[in-house]
């Protein structure tokens, strides 16, 4: 064996992600400087992106502060953290710093991703002018943004991490690298919960007194909440969801890159090395997929979206066949096992095959097209009661096939690879983000499209085919939220297993055995959080679109002629009720996610195990949760789209206005309790992985 | 130390069982004989309560016929079991027997419960025409036949099943007593989850139409659903509610026994006999607060239930003191520890305590007198989807105090008394249930009095005297909800404790190791089985729903003069509807609940620990989830009535519209779906207890 010839590949392969994530970065560059120049369309339209473009903005700006504050408290408590002394390596020094990096890279590519897509909407509304075609290409091109941002911050940001601290402080190494994750997850906890209670208080707002009181239409530029609305679509399902992402993706690296190095008790081997190598590999698949999406001319969106995605898919798994199977066998030293090459690919294929089922899945029980949603339609000419039960029963059935197939990888992926392969089936579910996430980022502005459209006036056919590109939003959302909760447990799962090795790895003789009080105890609060998460999210929401309530009924109230479309609403001080809100309302939830893990550690009699409970017990009923809670709420949705294309009596009947409640009681469940649930468990997770050792000694 | 004498104190003991539950019995009768006596009324009130009684013993009827299917099959697959031979004793060849005997003498208490119940009923309605105090009489007479039974059958059994087996097969002891629980557990099933559709098809059926479609108001004789409707409250909360405590009650008692016999690996030990002994305590405490309920006269109903349950509940302790500090010392032999009285005393204290929190945690989130349930009767003025949003907040909310004080009495009991201590515990929280459960039953007793009242249009003051009682009903039947879940969880995990330490006994090395997958697997697959459960219930009271709304459809058009109240409607074929649904669909839940934990089981690459994993899966996110539906339903449903007093626009206004379709919506969930998870995750524990032999031979 030529070590020389074999050290120099290493070496290259560590840079391998530098340069695939400033690819990433660079061909994100190019796509926003394309959507940029596209013809931002007439006076109406700006005007009205401009509001929802300073609306977005003033709630990051916001947001940032209230960050910067959080950030800077809890960099100084990791700092501190790291100074008591363990035995065998506590918290690192520099997990603080990293803390930080991960913090602002996430940040960062949300922010472009936002600025980007408060751009795209309007000139996508302008190119629909044209026609359909030419619209996807600027909404699907600033997704593109925002998917290869998150990949490539996320990617570059790690190797960076790796390379710089593996030689400053190899013993911590793996705790330098969760401090990055928790930096990601806190931000996405922001993103994610703040923009989630932004978001639905506009919307249930402006629907409740602009629909249901007041009976003007969706989009009505009369609304005072309506700009608001329009900015929560881009802080909620744009930023929300990439800093989501962002964390998933950056998390199943660092969890199995953590893995590899209990396991060969070596940094820079390959089962190290390996993620990296694969989440640039999943670059390059994107970068095909996106192309595939842009480049081929005169395709129906819906269809070229399935191109792009699929195409990414098989080009990943081409590349990470050719790359695993470039060694034979994987070492796993410390635990004396010798892995063929297969094994380590199956482990892949199988957690990206999870993720495609949980997809469809999840379309079946949201979509339109299937028996579920049509039944909840059918439920709703009995009443909203009938409505309601009928999309919670719909909810809680569907938590089955994804329960199912998260499983059945685990269980593959453990008997082929040991915990190393339940990380790298996280890694396989998520190594084309940059694609997936482009598809996600797709839907809001397409939203926003139609909204502006809708607003500005266009002509009768412009708004149809902005419609038209909406809907194909709605699905790819639909599908984009079931693979966020996927990956999302399955990172979750990583991290516990990287949890599991880390207490092991300590040779603290720690086992989470269930026979243990402490651990089912860890077990029933885990269980509660995201109970107690849920509710507070749903409070939240509700008070705030009680306060937008208030103030639409006071500008209706005060600002004469505002009906008549004579005089302009106070669209600024709806956004600020928003924005408020969400800010505040977080403080909370933040503080229970990061303390509940903290404190369950330190109590004598709960301690390590215990932890060890908490994790499984929020991971499980995280993951349900979020599962009803996403399904019920897309399923409602469409049952009332479903009507409103005429069925069971269509637009204005009594099943209409049944599905209506519906609809509404799913908004806040969908799109903010449940994907808050996301966040939880991954965040529960990364705390207490960084503070593991901590949790040991006391 | 004489041991001549100790031995005959200790026969004695063993006897004491037999002694109080049949004294239990005894006075059971004597109130039987005393509801049976008192005047059932004017021929109108006797006609409507003879279609009840005819409705709810045609139920029971076509129940036992399929019970008598299961049962014979689940005893020959359980005598086929005891044939596998497994070193060290696997299944009991008695195990089958003492299954059908706990299923018999669960279904007896039921049915004398529920006759009882339907005799008392018209009774009370009698009583309550000369005053308030009589009613509560014959009612809470009712009551306590079914709570007295219910104690008394349990404990007679019990002790019956221990006194014969330990000479006949005292190795298999412990399995024999968990075939009895298994009927108990049967029987609860069929009772809850039939007994939970039966009553919420016919209740959400009636409403849909009645009073929503047609106008007439509740408990209107015109409405063929409505014998059906007080059929169900028979069915549901007496039949139901005294099977699932029948099964906790015994289920604490035999996970007691089966520790200490681990524990002390002997039988007839202090520690073996030490929960007979309790139970026997609470029996006659008991007695002690029935007796201040109905001898104590001119008392408010309301503070004469508080009464006898503090009375009970005071005399248990003192009672409890005595004993347990008899031995100043309790022998763990096999795990090498020695535990002083007062450790076993505060054990059992915790289980109470634990019990009593949950109950006013209850009154707190469903009674109006309360912040929460005046929240989601504000929320209502907002319109429907609000006072959904408002009440799954404050359900959810309303799982944190719970779930604390079950992890804080399973934590100090553990540490005081290792996993006998929580066993303890579960027996300390049930010990009253003599008591507790006659209070339960009262409720459904006076519902239906207030049903015949109206029906049979007595005076308009004895009418109100009625709902007056009714009103207490609706109180003590929450906090019993809040009971009858914080009973199961406690009792399930006490099986759960009982399973961890068989598995231990059995030498088989296992531990149900967190880190290991296969047990994450079998947690994330027992998390999914209360979401599948709920979904189950929820699509066949939709179902059965949608036929009870066409069947009364079909009277009201076909029947002329229904309307008029000149002819009279088929009641028959509403019960009927109900009965058959109930029945059909119980079929895939009950095999569910009993297959999955056997597949687990035997499944390569699962096995006894994954089954570990499901069983701590199943009680964590059963427990949650049960607690979030009884408490949203209670709280839905509080505050409509709140509005109906008067709030926020009183009856007829937007606001109880919309509190009515949060009433109706929160009727399955509390009704059945809600209940019916007290049973799925005891029921998934005694099966694995009784087949865990197999699991680790297999």
């Amino acid at each position: 064996m030529n070590t020389q010839n074999d050290k120099m590949v290493m070496v290259m392969l560590e840079y391998l992600g530098i340069a695939t994530g400033a690819a990433s970065l660079l061909v994100a560059l190019i796509f926003a400087l394309y959507v940029k120049k596209r013809d931002p369309g007439s006076g109406k339209m700006v005007e009205i992106s401009g509001y929802i473009r300073k609306g977005a903005m003033a709630f990051l700006n916001r947001e940032y502060r209230s960050l910067a504050v959080y950030i800077v408290v809890v960099s100084i408590l990791l700092y501190l953290a790291s100074l008591i002394p363990v035995k065998g390596g506590g918290v690192s020094h520099y997990t603080a710093l990293a803390f930080v990096t991960g913090a602002i890279l996430s940040a960062v590519s949300g922010n472009i991703g936002m600025r980007i897509a408060t751009l795209a909407n309007v000139r996508t509304a302008r190119a629909v002018e044209k026609d359909i075609q030419s619209g996807l290409k600027v909404a699907f091109s600033s997704g593109a943004v925002m998917g290869l941002s998150v990949v490539g911050m996320g990617l570059l940001g790690l190797s960076v991490i790796y390379i710089v601290f593996k030689n400053i402080d190899p013993q911590g190494l793996s705790n330098i690298m969760f401090g990055f994750g928790f930096g990601a997850s806190s931000i996405a906890l922001f993103a994610r919960v703040g923009g989630g209670i932004y978001t639905k208080a506009a919307d249930v707002g402006a629907d409740l007194v602009g629909k249901i009181e007041t009976g003007i239409p969706e989009d009505d530029p009369r609304n005072p909440a309506v700009i608001a609305d329009n900015v929560g679509d881009n802080v909620g399902d744009v930023a929300g969801m990439g800093a989501d992402l962002f964390e998933s993706y950056v998390d199943s690296i660092i969890a199995t890159m953590a893995i590899g190095i209990i396991f060969s008790a070596a940094l820079s081997t390959q089962i190290v090395l390996l993620p990296l190598i694969l989440a640039s590999l999943g670059i390059i698949s994107s970068f095909i997929g996106i192309g595939a999406v842009v480049f081929m001319r005169n395709r129906d969106p819906s269809k070229a979206m399935n191109t792009g995605v699929i195409t990414s898919a098989v080009v990943m798994v081409i590349l990470s066949f050719a790359v695993i199977y470039m060694n034979p066998t994987y070492d796993f030293t410390t635990i004396n096992k010798i892995v063929p090459w297969y094994n380590i690919f199956v482990a892949l294929i199988a957690g990206l095959a999870a993720g495609i089922v949980i997809g469809f899945s999840t379309e079946y029980y949201t979509s339109d097209k299937y028996k579920p949603t049509k039944e909840i339609a059918k439920a709703s000419t009995t009443g909203a009661a009938t409505n309601l039960i009928t999309g919670m029963a719909i909810g809680m059935m569907s938590t089955v096939i994804p329960v199912l197939s998260i499983s059945i990888a685990i269980i593959i992926a453990y008997i082929l690879a040991d915990l190393y392969g339940i990380a790298i089936a996280a890694v396989g579910m998520l190594s084309t983000l940059g694609m997936t996430l482009s598809m996600d980022t797709y839907g809001p502005v397409a939203d926003n499209a139609a909204g502006i459209a809708e607003m500005a006036h266009l002509g009768e056919d412009v708004r149809a085919r902005a419609e038209d590109l909406d809907a194909v939003g709605n699905t790819t959302a639909a599908i984009g939220k079931g693979f966020a909760i996927g990956s999302a447990a399955l990172t979750a799962l990583a991290l516990f297993a990287t949890y599991a090795q880390t207490l092991e790895s300590m040779g603290a003789n720690l086992t989470m055995d269930l026979a243990n009080p402490a651990v089912t105890v860890g077990l029933f609060i885990g269980a509660l959080m995201p109970f107690l998460f849920s509710a507070l999210a749903l409070i939240a929401v509700g008070k705030a679109a009680e306060d937008m309530v208030n103030e639409v009924r006071r500008q209706f109230k005060e600002i004469k002629g505002i009906l008549e479309g004579k005089a302009k609403p106070d669209y600024e001080k709806c956004v600020d009720i928003s924005t408020k809100a969400a800010i505040r309302k977080m403080v909370i939830p933040t503080i229970l996610a990061i303390i509940v893990p903290v404190v369950v550690g330190v109590t004598p009699g709960l301690g390590a195990e215990a932890v060890g409970g908490v994790l499984a017990g929020s991971i499980a009923s995280g993951f349900l949760l979020a599962i009803y809670m996403a399904n019920a709420g897309g399923a409602w949705d469409n049952a009332k789209k479903y009507i409103e294309k005429g069925h069971f009596g269509g637009k204005g009947s009594e099943a209409h206005k049944a599905a209506v409640v519906g609809d509404t009681v799913g908004d806040p469940l969908k799109d903010t309790a449940g994907p808050s649930l996301n966040i939880l468990i991954k965040l529960m997770s990364i705390v207490s992985l960084i503070l593991a050792p901590l949790f040991v000694l006391l």
